[in-house]
């Protein structure tokens, strides 16, 4: 059996291009599964896993329980508001302690970037991170370009964009990471404000105006505009962010070509995408989210067969 | 088989007569099921069922999990607390998303009447209300109604007295509907302030004299007194409401004769009924809680025999 | 089969010796069975246990929920933040409410000392204290011994320290009646302010002097300084309390014998105890979180067995 290269998912950074071809290849199997009738399959009844989660999450959180128990794993969850951490304890103590009650893998949602690196080198267990602060989201990544490839075959010399606010975006930059790997042309849309610096390295191009940027895209993800992260300085409000950057059915017309629409959610309607085009023939938007949980299952199967866990092989 | 001639549970105005008696031999079943030392069957182990409830609940959350469980379903929760509407997303976004990730049905309490409804129009899933806004709170209506027949059997012609704030109340609502369909008479005792606008036109009579009408009651179910939805204004303090409607021995021993005590729960002791009563033989108000999980077993069972699922029956 | 002399586990105190030889001899086995690559016997596949947290909680929740998954029990949980306290119910009507939804076991952790007595004497239930305000915290106390155990062997006549916060811990007095009942001896330093009023009833001596109650003990238990409990009054400052009563290498050093070290978690590093210490070889900190499960299983179990339960011997 292929293995992957990494004992955790910290980063796309970290993967090489032929993990990421084998989660896809797996990614497709377990797809297949969770589609149909009996959604389960006891691959890994053995294997405990906790989601830790320090930040609020609706769809990654529970999209992770789903992919774990249709993998036959016991869960035990737990978020910020019940937690320990308000008793001043360490990250790390913390997880060891989880650990020593015999969990084997560990999903960790933390506001602080690099927290989930941390624990690998600081515990004995297998991690993934499911969001650092604005360093990476991995899984979102993978499934992001999973479902680019449904749709577009090989990435290789395609050209995907994507919009919004590239600074705070640890979706944006796992995107870049795993884009790159797969060999597509990546460009960014945004206000000069919103781009990191340095980013012209990650092999990216930067094109403020829309419609320029959009001629030349065969997919665009758009990016949640992030209230809770973005000061007013970056932008002057919602309503100039929209006229310029926010996706609408008039910018679409523009273009005279079919584009693929992603976007990672949640969603702001009317601001950075109008519901037209989230609900146009063009949207893999809730693919995506369907996505998630096969690719999510794929990286904890993959992860979990390189332990010594016992694997139900269907 | 018989089937429900609806495919939500939006409310029990949308119901007929025979889907509540269709729902309560199927309660009947259920309920032995839970009485027995082995409480689970496996009929739905190829559902996945989510419970979104944006308000607070005890009772009414544990009870579904547990109608759920008991049915083998997968089951993945949350709360606001913990969800992304703090994000800005739109309900129908969120249960779409949900959805996408192949659940196949969603147990909805939300604070705005008609959440439920807005979602069968807009996603394409099977909905339980369990409660929105001031609306409806359909399996509470099934569960006090079954609970009366149990003891009354067929409710047609049977008198029943709602006590308590009809104005503000979903359960009221919901169980004037029910009764209404099974052929009871329903009578309400309340200040006038907090009878709603037009509910004779629901065949319900009003009787402000609490001791007259419990003398021409069978049974009377007690709402509670929602302190956190009330203004000062509908009556003076808690003090009066509980000498002028407030169930106690006192006005019990009056009116000479046996009537059936109901209360949806959770009890304001000392306020809308004493404990003395809340305890007395005649109160049936743990068996109401009993039969919540087996009526919600029972909704749950129809409503997904009507989707293309594999039920494993016993 | 032997039986406990008890049917909850309230307290300690309400213990014989007989119950905890019979409940270490049980954790035994299930510490074997959670080190097995699976981790699970369906042993109690036919109960329902509620786990009822109204304080915050990590590693006591994950804990009793891991061990009742392990178990095969059925579970729901919930706290304090999402339940219907808030709307005024008691906690007998709360527990009332999920026992009639043919839930056999509650788990507590409440604020307040005595609550799960009242649950014992108002509801029809058996009930497990997950700690109760200043009172007890059983399985705390019976994990920590059990910890002990596996070092020392038979606990009499050894010398156990405790230091930290006496007055204001459960898991100070549970341990303390967990070791008297064991024939350990026993001895507590902390500062004076913090000693309660009649320990010496208890037959625990006080020794203020850090080093010399050190140089007494085959093992010391140290105590979180638990800042949201302690008052500023009772000692000057986090940095005096460590310099007193902090365990660090100079002290370990000073005493030239090796002793045993336990923290009950979760642990305020620099404060009761420094890194270096925690993760000393004579640390079995992580130990006892791992027989943390095994003596919840145990506890679990043999009150199970108890009731009318149907038990799949493994």
């Amino acid at each position: 059996m292929d293995k992957l290269s990494v004992d955790h998912l910290i980063g796309i950074k970290s993967l090489k291009k032929a993990d990421i071809d084998l989660i896809f290849r797996t990614a497709i199997h377990f797809k297949e599964v969770i589609n149909r009738p009996i959604k389960k399959v006891p691959t890994l009844r053995d294997i405990t896993i906790a989601n830790l989660f320090f930040e609020n999450s609706t769809r990654t959180k529970i999209s992770f329980e789903l992919a774990q128990k249709r993998l036959g794993a016991d869960v035990v969850s737990f978020s910020s508001s019940s937690s320990s951490l308000n008793k001043g304890e360490s990250l790390i103590d913390t997880v060891n302690n989880i650990l020593a009650m015999k969990v084997d893998m560990i999903i960790l949602r933390h506001p602080n970037p690099g927290s989930p690196l941390l624990l690998t080198n600081n515990t004995n267990s297998c991690i993934i991170n499911a969001g650092d602060g604005s360093h990476e989201h991995p899984t979102q990544a993978l499934l992001d370009c999973f479902s680019l490839t449904e749709s577009l075959g090989d990435l290789k010399d395609k050209n995907i964009l994507i919009v919004g606010d590239i600074l705070h975006s640890r979706v944006a930059i796992s995107n870049i990471h795993a884009l790159g790997l797969l060999g597509a042309n990546i460009k960014i849309s945004c206000p000069l404000t919103l781009v990191p610096k340095g980013i012209q390295n990650l092999n990216v191009s930067i094109e403020t105006d829309i419609i320029k940027a959009l001629k030349w895209s065969d997919a665009v993800n758009v990016l949640r505009v992030q209230k809770e992260r973005i000061e007013k300085s970056y932008f002057p409000n919602n309503r100039e962010y929209s006229m310029l950057f926010g996706l609408d059915k008039n910018k679409i017309n523009k273009i005279k070509k079919d584009i693929l629409i992603l976007h990672p959610g949640p969603i702001n309607r009317g601001v950075e995408i109008t519901s037209e085009v989230v609900e146009s023939d063009n949207s893999i938007i809730l693919d995506q989210v369907e996505n998630g949980v096969a690719i999510r299952m794929a990286v904890i199967y993959l992860l979990a067969s390189k332990m010594n866990f016992t694997i139900n092989e269907q």
